[in-house]
């Protein structure tokens, strides 16, 4: 069962105002079908087919100062939440969410009941639609004199133009006086104005008491076509929607909130789809009764109806609030998630078309290559923004700080048969030809750890047996590259569907901790070098524990998300971008301006291998025997997985649904890459690359595009990524020049770069759901946060499964750093098996909310298994709404 | 118009189900009146005079399993908020707010109104309830038969018996099995009945779809005995209220949210009250219709009806809920504060009697006098408390630092005429004669930056006139005691009513302000002594911008309030009484660990004066003419004016309203003993000492007293401060026993100490209001946070506000720092003037809002100001109740 769409099996069911406001729905397309490569970008309501529904403006304007000083005055305005006129201090509110009390919307009701209610009416001005309105029998012809006139006096619009001056009122609320030039022009600088799309309308709500009326009036009216109605709102928007609700004085603030109450419910898009489409008073009431029965109800002991509640994070989706009535009508409970439904919400590798068997030799390949060649020159043209800039100084340094350590380390591993030149050629190479050819061009190709640990081993071994390093490393890696492209014939990558959360999370745990661990020993590591000064001792330089303010800063800013989505304008968010440049800019300034001792970058400055007296090409046998060629194999085969593991659980966990690539992920094409590639670097000797994860993360974190808000109060929706190929392009071309750059980068403290390292390791890390439930084993019940897993599964079991989880993590540690290394592709693959071992510990239910179903278990386990713990208690539907929002990115490096 | 209490006028005008549940008036005795001295603590309930409804534990036990395997299961309960059984997770929710859906309330409202009503039902025992509740016509005697049976099944419920364990059911969901074993000693283990008072009761809402009955059955029990229903409820209450809803196959959860919505009713304090005194049906769908009129409503588009809201911090006043109602009987608009309620909400120095003239000489003395002697024993047994131990140690060491710190100072100002010894001694002399005799002992006494600054230009003048120092000054001394025994006699302190927030903050900022820049120029001063090692240049020791690890450790830790509220069990809380001192040891022990070359706290090892060759009293004469001790009486006015400030500006912050001080204030007592101090340690030679406002604030603040939690989710109530003598005295006898302690004090480094001084500069300037107005200079409208003073005051009369008084703060800072020091009393006391000025260019309203009024603004605008802009746009009601919520100290330095 897929998601509804309206004007499918929707209308079947329900009544006329149960109908979904279609403009309002949060269609989220099946990630699967994809838009057309003509517009990536704005899919939101091309993809239903229907219509949108126009957005809605609404105002209220209350009639003040009975009997003496009649006037109109707007106090109120929603478009999604409302806004009040602070009168005494001349602003609007904060937007927040409406509360209503009910006898205002039992009030509300009743006098529409009796009331005027014109739906379709002709009117072509304010003048016609006055006079219309006041039309009723109950009205005496000089008391309709009277109140039209009053009808069509202009109220006053707060009206913010410049800075915080206001428009109408003196700044002292006792002299408030009336003055009436309002003109169009500051209509237009309205900055409410500028970010109502194109096409909006507007509905306008005057309540208020008149004293002359024996009885109240309220009449609700629909213009046939929309018709700006002078200046009766604050913005100059045509008209739709006119309510009128006038009478003797009544008990306390009975017509400012019934005024209230009947704004909130227009500005409800359910009561919005079902009163545009109403034909008779009885549509109307059906509509306002289906509201009613849809509100939430607080308590009054319980909770301050005064409260002004902020704008939520994610509203609740249109589609929701169907099939819930649906449900009710059919009489009894569905279950609740489907199996199409549970991948969509949870799974990272819902069975995308890149992910199914052909059946044909390289044919996955093949549709690899079909797919992304459409997209190709959208990936330079999407390239054209101010982000990507600024995405590409971040992610340069990231690349080029991990050149320099890592090429250090393979310097140390191999005995200076490979070096630093090697790894920043290498990287220059390897990176820029990848972001050429890849599936996925966002990826970041570096050395990763656990390739660099097997180098290592590698080299030890072939010390052992006095082969020549080079040569039996290069048919290594021939090796490699045959086993990769069976891998990519066999469409071996398919079984990434194997690959769950649990493995996921357990392997970029691990490069995290490898990531903070190099980090934090480097920075020891110069304590040893600058050691703090103890007193009595003399001293060599000094450097005290200086913790790379540059990443320090970065991370001090970046882990307050609630800063990050109040900051909104241009200047700000442009900073914003570049924070972590700025951050590194920082240190340097700040090691500059100190004149702190500390190790800079250092780039070598002749371009020639490392080895001396070897050139660029690495010849195929060497001083080798020629059978070390054939035998070179049995090391390919542990290579070749640890390749396969790293880079599919790297290119899974950046294919993720929450990510919203619209371009599609490229597995096959993208494993054949690394296998080509592994086949230069080793003729060239240059160190062996795969998708980095933690890397890749940041570069497309710098890449989120977010909309902008248009409605008060309306957060920004992460819409996706940028994608593109040149970000990755340039990087690894100024890596390359880097090579050149040696003056320039001297100035550039390696402990600000440690910096980086470290917020990469820690921002990964923090962001997996394995940390949050590492969290809960520290953490007394009673403080624990709502976790939605929390709500479903026993907290003994959670903490079993996140024990299980600590121990491979532990054990992949111990091998990664013992001689036992050579087993360790084996080990990463063993995490899968673990994770199907675990079938035996836990329930179905259980690993769906603690990871995610495996093929199999998705096939076998069908409704029933889900169903048995719904009609348990019937609570499901109780699990927040907000887990049904389609999910930002969960592993989530925010740069922005 | 005082607030109303029940009994007195609420009764007359509201009807029965009007009225208030007097348990829940969250009292806040007239703190002028005060409580007897017999029993300060324990105001709540005996104040009123009411007695108390009893708190009433609500649980839902459901029907499950129809038509197989029907058993009982509870999955709800109530005290104050909402727990909700995860069955499948076997845990009880987070305690939230109750949402209900409007149609489950009216669904309720119809069975109940159709169903069976016992009022005072003698029932003895669940089997005597339940015949007579299932005495209905409709029933067939077999059904009955059946319906008893199934009534007296014994439900399960879910008992956390140990750790995370639970009672019932496998851990498995699918396994759940019925183990029948809950016994009595299970019960007494049920943490939630451990911490309901003695005297709850227990109502029981039975709800679920029962296949067999034709129709609904619906009953609502109260007993007229509460009984210990059996296993009925979860804790072994006896049972006032049963309630039961069943029926044949309803619309989705229809049971499940009806009995929801009988839960939450019955949890409503307003429900409880008219249902307990409720004598038939219509009293009881009057009380169910009353809670109706009173719910929030929150439309559902804009609101996720399945978002848990977590407990408010505050909720509202029950006595709040009437008057919102007389006022809409009576018709019309009622002034919103009178100024009364207006002092009781706003007042920092509501005209308590300390402040009211008696008119004769000495008679504001005579009455501190008797005011305070009769708590006088209670002074020492109310210290008996762990965290006064705490308190000790945290301002024991502030004020050492003072003494040490501000000793130097001295020592420099006046050439080694006064130096750390006399600081020492001058401390512990004059703080412990203070905490002795003073009407406000919680006031810890210190030489403060103002009078130091007057002290060094003394010294100077002297110098310039070749006086002898000591002798001089002794007459100054003698001068400013008799001046302020002349301000006593005249009852001059009732003028600080006079000193309004402005003034108070204006000073605290100040105070602040030298705090910080003290204890950040100390920290400079220490990277000349021991600068930064720069490249090429040859070390002499190491200490590179250690920023005083201690202090901002702490600082740290406690500006996360929300983490404070969270943390309550003992070994946390007791952890977190002594985070500063842990701070402190911590930075301790890092230096030590490192072995850095930091500045240690040096103690004087020798008992004498720091002059040479003088003994420890001053000869009134010495070198000096006769006459200079007739002319010393003008400096000694301006000394006078700034000691009056210092003292009583601090003692109006001290003794403001929110920190609820049961035992009085005594301003003339202070200042009394203040200026007997003066001739004391003029005569010695010691320095001058009045109340220092950082200290004693954070010395108050680390006594706070707050309330345990009963309920799930009911957050600590700030119940007040452990007014006592002892943790000053003690404090200060500490101080003077340092003199002998250098040994062990040497261990303490400097920039820790420093570090107590940032953290308490930096916490009471961010405490302000004032600081909060800064914040919103530099802030864009939209992100501003939803001050009440927004709402009312026009941002630009905010920011003249702000302006105008950090101008007044840079020239007191300013005056502060120049030769003209001199006339920086008078500079003060010109704040006051200032703010009277003000009110030529503020409107009394804007003052309302940004300040508070003074004495005769008070008088001269009564109601009819405030009102007009109530008339307006009659919006003053919908601040947030959480404003006239009794507040929390405004000026709050968090220890604990």
């Amino acid at each position: 069962m897929e998601m509804k769409l309206p004007g499918q099996e929707g209308f079947e069911a329900s009544s006329a105002p149960r109908n979904i406001p279609s403009g309002e729905l949060d269609s989220n397309p099946d990630p699967g079908t994809g838009p057309s490569p003509d517009g990536p970008s704005d899919t939101d309501s091309k993809e239903l087919g229907v219509p949108k529904d126009p957005l809605l403006f609404i105002q209220l304007n209350e009639l003040l100062g009975w009997p003496q000083a009649l006037e109109w005055r707007e106090t109120g305005r929603w478009v999604l939440f409302e806004e009040k006129l602070e009168v005494a201090a001349g602003r609007w509110s904060a937007p927040h969410v409406p509360t209503l009390a009910l006898p205002s919307l039992q009030k509300l009701r009743s006098l529409l009941a009796e009331g005027l209610v014109l739906l379709d009416c002709p009117a072509q001005s304010l003048l016609e639609l006055v006079e219309q309105v006041t039309r009723v029998e109950s009205l005496s012809p000089e008391l309709r004199g009277q109140l039209q006139a009053l009808l069509l006096q202009r109220p006053q619009h707060y009206n913010q133009t410049t800075g915080t001056r206001p428009c109408w009122g003196s700044t002292h609320p006792r002299k408030a006086s009336n003055n009436e030039e309002a003109p169009m022009r500051e209509q237009c600088q309205n900055p409410l104005r500028q970010k109502l799309p194109p096409g909006a309308e507007a509905g306008t709500v005057l309540a208020g008491e008149l004293g002359f009326l024996a009885q109240p009036l309220g009449a609700f009216v629909r213009l046939r076509d929309p018709v700006v109605l002078g200046s009766l709102t604050e913005v100059s928007l045509p008209s739709r929607f006119f309510c009128l609700l006038l009478g003797p004085r009544m008990l306390g603030k009975g017509y400012h909130e019934m005024g209230r109450a009947a704004a909130v419910l227009l500005s409800d898009p359910q009561f919005q789809w079902s009163v545009r489409r109403a034909s008779n008073l009885h549509d109307l009431l059906s509509a306002l009764d289906a509201f009613l029965e849809e509100v939430t109800v607080l308590p009054p002991g319980r909770w301050d109806p005064t409260a002004r509640i902020p704008p939520p994070k994610c509203l609740p989706s249109q589609h929701k609030r169907l099939p819930s009535q649906q449900r009710e009508i059919r009489g009894h409970a569905v279950p609740r998630l489907t199996s199409a439904e549970d991948r969509h919400r949870h799974g990272p590798h819902a069975p995308s078309p890149e992910l199914q068997r052909t059946g044909r030799l390289f044919g996955g390949l093949i549709q690899d290559v079909r797919r992304k060649v459409p997209w190709y020159p959208s990936d330079f043209f999407d390239a054209l923004h101010l982000q990507c800039f600024s995405a590409v100084l971040y992610i340069y340094l990231a690349t080029v700080t991990n050149a320099i350590t890592f090429g250090g380390l393979l310097g140390d591993a191999t005995d200076g048969a490979q070096g630093v030149l090697e790894s920043f050629l290498g990287t220059a190479v390897a990176g820029a030809a990848f972001c050429l050819m890849a599936g996925q061009p966002l990826t970041i190709l570096s050395s990763t750890g656990p390739v660099l640990v097997f180098e290592r081993l590698l080299f030890s071994f072939s010390r052992d047996y006095s082969l020549d390093y080079l040569p039996f490393r290069l048919w290594v890696g021939i090796w490699v590259a045959t086993f990769c492209l069976v891998l990519v014939a066999t469409e071996a990558s398919v079984l990434v569907r194997y690959f769950t959360r649990f493995t996921e999370e357990g392997f970029c745990a691990l490069i995290s901790l490898i990531f903070i661990y190099d980090a934090v020993g480097k920075m020891l590591n110069l304590t040893h070098t600058y050691p703090i000064q103890k007193p009595g001792s003399s001293a060599y330089g000094c450097l005290c524990q200086y913790p790379g303010p540059g990443g320090n800063e970065s991370q001090w800013i970046r882990t307050r998300p609630k800063d990050r989505d109040d900051i909104v304008s241009m200047v700000r968010k442009g900073l914003s971008d570049f924070s972590s440049v700025l951050a590194i800019l920082l240190g340097c300034g700040l090691d500059a301006f100190l004149g702190l001792a500390t190790p800079k970058l250092m780039v070598p400055r002749e371009f020639k291998p490392t080895l001396s007296g070897r050139g660029w090409l690495v010849s195929p046998f060497g001083a080798n025997p020629w059978w070390w060629s054939v035998a070179a194999a049995l090391p390919a085969l542990l290579l070749s997985i640890l390749i396969f593991m790293d880079q599919q659980i790297t290119a899974v966990i950046l294919n993720r649904v929450e990510y919203r690539l619209q371009k599609g992920a490229g597995f096959h094409l993208d494993l054949f890459c690394v296998a080509v590639l592994m086949l230069l670097t080793s003729a060239l000797g240059l160190p062996w690359y795969v998708s980095a994860t933690v890397i890749s993360l940041a570069h497309m974190d710098s890449l989120r595009r977010e909309s902008r808000a248009c409605a008060p109060g309306e957060r920004p929706n992460f819409l996706g990524i940028r994608e593109q190929r040149l970000t990755g392009l340039v990087v690894f071309i100024l890596t390359g020049a880097s090579i050149f750059l040696a003056p320039v980068l001297k100035f550039i403290p390696m402990p600000v770069l440690y910096g980086i390292f470290l917020y990469m390791g820690v921002a990964a890390l923090s962001s997996i759901q394995f940390t949050k439930r590492v969290k809960l084993l520290l953490m007394p019940a009673k403080h624990q946060p709502d976790l939605l897993l929390l709500r479903h599964v026993p907290l003994t079991r959670v903490h079993l499964f996140t024990a299980i989880q600590l121990a491979c993590l532990g054990l992949l540690w111990i091998i990664k750093s013992t001689p036992a290394a050579i087993v360790f592709p084996l080990m990463l693959l063993g995490l899968v098996g673990v994770r199907k071992a675990l079938e035996r510990v836990f329930s179905p239910q259980e690993l769906f909310w603690l990871d995610e179903l495996m093929p199999e278990e998705e096939r076998s386990i069908p409704e029933k298994g889900l169903e048995s713990e719904h009609s348990f208690s019937g609570s499901d539907s109780e699990d927040s709404e907000l887990m049904y929002q389609p999910k930002a990115p969960e592993i989530n490096i925010s740069v922005n």
